[in-house]
């Protein structure tokens, strides 16, 4: 049986030590003492570890369960989702007016990560009612806030996102699902959504449905599409429940992983819907909200890493099996651990490095967040929305190989469910996938990120690692040669990258977008090599300062080494392909495939 | 429903106009010619197309089912053995001595490839089957031969290898499993063997055991190790099936894949074992098989990806969403099938250069093994077993990748059991792991197979590769640069790489194992970049020469330009890392992960 130990230290240190969230001017900011968050950090730990931790395998092996329209969650999970209440944990980031805690995102993301790697299918049902609350408070009418949010931020009532059908995943512009207009306002909404997460479940009493649909005699394609808020029971004018509306699950999907979640097909059939926003602005509605929910599917990458990591490494200190090459290591024991084997700490390392690399990455973009949000800053939004793609396509492609990584520590076992370790890969690969498929992420940052606002935002990340660079060079000169100097060639890959793409892109847009891929990873690397430096510079400074916790910083300074040497230097190999252009990418015809 | 068809035109491209095995002397190979080797394939493809490929889904749906001892295979799987066994096949590379057809292993290796790709758990059943008789071949007296191999060689019995323990896999010195000799000359085996594939099943009316045992009082570790033949049912001296011996399934393991195979915990309880070759010679005898072993291993690794390709590319092809950037190309359409979107190329591309490059690759291999077994050629014997960790860890890493990749290009799609795609990740999992995990592979390449006898097979290896470039130096421009040249720069990458290992790992063997799974696959893309310059070299020359199927040689070149231009130049990265030596790597103590 896995097990899960939060790693509330490293959120500590890289909010406080790395991200220095109290010295923020971003409102909210200043209650974050260091007490105050850890506080947050280790009750949150708690419960994940002792409460959704040891459901994570029951929700896999057992799933869910559709019988007459009734959609029954594995054992414990409704237990489990009162616990979560109770704690308050679902608005811990939503607005105190409507039941929330109004704590900054940032906060929201940590514990999220926790959540997450404990049981990433039972988090989802929240996950996903926070994303449709926070569309409901960002573009509707405050009388659907007041109806709706309350009960969605204690998730009493939990929600789903409809986006999807059958013919159309990416390109929503060929959606089939309509909405008519009533003479009281209403609509009528009709068709089918499928993949939709959480879409009925028995731990709430009521699911408020997101759906994308297009009014009857609107414009053509995407530029119909309109947002609905669909409830799975009607709600009366003074809040109590009224009629089931018409919407039902049609089955649930049989899937690789995440099988606690209830991932359905759902039928509308003349459904009341109410407009939320305007007409034919739904795509507008649901992307407002884009940056967090894909920072959210980032992050369940780094969660599932992290912790198939943290068994990995319990696993390759209990298990034993040969000699260290060197001289045994446990002579008093048949057999070494496996730990002591230079192949088992390479991939320990890439697992680690990764881990808390991408931890720094996501809640840094979390406090841009913030500084959107909160401060109206539109530079941190700008910068967010560009490393958005990159949060969400490198971070779920890099952690799902480390689950593979960390499985195949286990050897045989790692490929029989008795351990966990085969869930975890498989909870995993989802991320890749939804939310927009990686492929489609790169094409986002290369295709229009990249270019956005003219360039303002790209430019101003260069500008962010030449000044940090600038500002910390020269004092060390290990500090310099060992993390410095390769995000300085790293970064200068990039633009090179950049660079290649601006030159030939125009000619041939092809050019660019052969290299898209290649472009968000290397993107990858150099955020997580600013990451590294940054937290290099954290520990050194605490270091130098005579800080009781030696062990910790030594060890940070060792990752980041492992990251900056073995992992950073990805960059070169992304260029050469990117530099290769889109000729050797289209030279076929589909047919001599 | 996914489908397979076999590519039997790519093999015979292989066999005929790259490794002209029609003028080989190796014995048996003058056989080969094309009509007969054309003949044999696509015997053997309409088989695994029309009654093994359906099956593939209902193995992974049901599985194997426990009762009472008895092992259930999935539904289908009875007869669909029958018709393999009715063909011949499990026969085709045996000696016609013991009922076989005796046919080249390169053929056998062929075929192999389809039955893998259209149900690899299905074909694991006469896989094992195949090895057990290769070893009792190799070591078995002829008694033992006489006895067991012409119902091996016609699959009516089948056959397993027991090695692993819970506590021992890599590790065999820790073996516990005990062989109690007997005055009449047998052994008695007591002990458990987990994840025995096939252990027990109802497809065939006995099965084979080669167990791995220590005999009382012998040495210490794995030189204590002999093996034995223990049937299920005991055989009577006049070859009728007697009693059952003291061997039953304790469990099915529950997998994450290859669910139509029955993993099996194994219990022996004084079952009678009869030794084959020397006492505590187990070892070397279950070695002898290690090649052909983890080339099928390897192997494995590739009929995933292509099946899974082939899969992916009709979905791009026939799945509409979005448009082409560069201008519409089904305009008559609601919009463009995914195959227009360059992204989307990249990933097919990579899938179709690697799966072809890797059959390239294999089936070479099995030209060596044939040349060392069937003529004695020693250096082959060398060359091969230097390759074999190579075609056994890069292949089926980068063979799980494509799966991988493959099912991406079905987005949500790919996630649901329905469409089969998981299933060929899920099942190609497996091949990175057994037959010596991946790690191991590594180890075994740099530890021990790079500096055999006197590192002269490495030697020609780099030879091999500076001769092909010499020879087809000069004759044509653009072949010389997208094909030569990225070679010999990928080539000399190596060489820097086993240069480091020797300049570094005499003072601290660390410096060459922490790089060992980079060697590994910078050595694995430098043999495919190899392939792909004489498949380029081949296809050029049958253009040059006027050959109609144009379309199939320029499709050829146009493919193997994918390669050296993206992928072969990964070679660099491989030996960045590696030149950054042990220190990062090694640099923690266990207790600081």
């Amino acid at each position: 049986m896995p097990s899960y130990t939060p790693p509330t230290k490293d959120m500590q240190f890289i909010l406080h030590d790395v991200l220095n969230v109290t010295g923020s001017d971003i409102p909210g900011y200043d209650e974050l003492e260091a007490d105050f968050t850890s506080a947050i950090l280790e009750e949150a730990g708690k419960l994940t570890s002792e409460v959704l931790a040891p459901l994570n395998v029951v929700g896999d092996k057992e799933g869910c369960r559709l019988e007459n329209g009734v959609v029954y969650t594995p054992t414990g999970f409704k237990d489990a989702f009162e616990q979560v209440k109770e704690g308050g944990w679902p608005g811990l980031d939503m607005p105190e007016e409507f039941g929330g805690q109004n704590m900054p995102y940032v906060m929201g993301t940590a514990v999220g990560e926790m959540f997450s790697s404990a049981n990433m299918a039972f988090t989802m049902y929240q996950g996903l009612t926070h994303g449709a609350a926070s569309a409901i408070l960002a573009h509707g009418s405050q009388q659907q806030k007041e109806t709706y949010l309350p009960k969605m931020v204690s998730c009493e009532w939990t929600g789903t996102m409809n986006l999807t059908e059958p013919h159309c995943g990416t390109d929503l512009g060929l959606m089939r699902t309509k909405a008519a207009p009533q003479d009281d306002g209403t609509y009528r909404i009709t068709g089918q959504k499928i993949f939709i997460s959480a879409g009925e479940h028995d731990m709430a009493e009521n699911i408020i449905h997101l759906v994308l649909a297009k009014i009857e005699g609107g414009p053509e394609g995407i530029k119909g599409v309109s947002l609905f808020i669909v409830p799975k029971i009607c709600v009366n004018d003074d809040g109590s429940l009224g009629a089931r509306n018409g919407v039902s699950v049609g089955s649930i999907e049989e899937k690789m992983g995440i099988h606690g979640n209830s991932t359905c097909v759902m039928n509308y059939d003349d459904a009341v819907g109410y407009l939320v926003g305007e007409e034919h602005k739904g795509m507008r509605a649901m992307f407002t909200m884009m940056n967090e929910a894909r920072l959210g599917v980032g992050m369940q990458g780094l969660s599932q890493a992290e912790v198939a990591y943290q068994n990995a490494l319990e696993y390759a200190k209990d298990r034993l099996q040969g000699r260290d090459v060197t001289g045994a290591k446990a002579p008093e024991k048949p057999a070494d651990p496996l730990i002591v084997h230079p192949d088992i700490r390479r991939s320990l390392m890439e697992q680690k490095s990764f881990a808390e690399g991408a931890r720094a990455f996501i809640l840094w973009g979390a406090t841009m967040i913030d500084a959107a949000h909160r401060a109206g800053d539109k530079d941190a939004d700008g910068l967010v929305s560009l490393l958005t793609p990159i949060i969400k396509g490198f971070l779920t492609d890099v952690g799902y190989d480390n689950t593979i990584k960390a499985q195949q520590v286990y050897g045989g076992h790692g490929y029989i469910e008795e351990w966990g370790m085969s869930q975890y890969t498989r909870d995993a690969r989802i991320a890749m996938i939804y939310e927009g498929a990686n492929g489609v992420q790169a094409l986002d940052l290369v295709g229009r990120k990249l270019a956005q606002d003219g360039g303002k935002h790209v430019m101003a990340f260069f500008d962010l690692v030449k000044s940090f660079i600038k500002d910390n060079s020269g004092q060390d000169e290990a500090f310099d040669k060992e993390f410095l100097e390769p995000l300085k060639v790293a970064s200068k890959d990039l633009q090179a990258a950049g660079m290649y793409f601006m030159q030939n892109g125009m000619t041939n847009p092809n050019n660019a977008l052969s290299g898209s891929y290649d472009f968000m990873h290397m993107f990858g690397h150099v955020c997580l090599g600013l990451m590294w430096a940054k937290m290099g510079k954290a520990s050194r400074e605490a270091l130098a300062n005579g800080t009781s916790d030696t062990d910790f910083h030594e060890t940070k300074l060792a990752t980041g080494r492992y990251y900056m040497a073995r992992q950073l230097p990805a960059t070169a190999l992304h260029l050469t392909r990117i530099q290769s252009g889109a000729d050797t990418v289209m030279a076929l015809e589909a047919a001599n495939f």
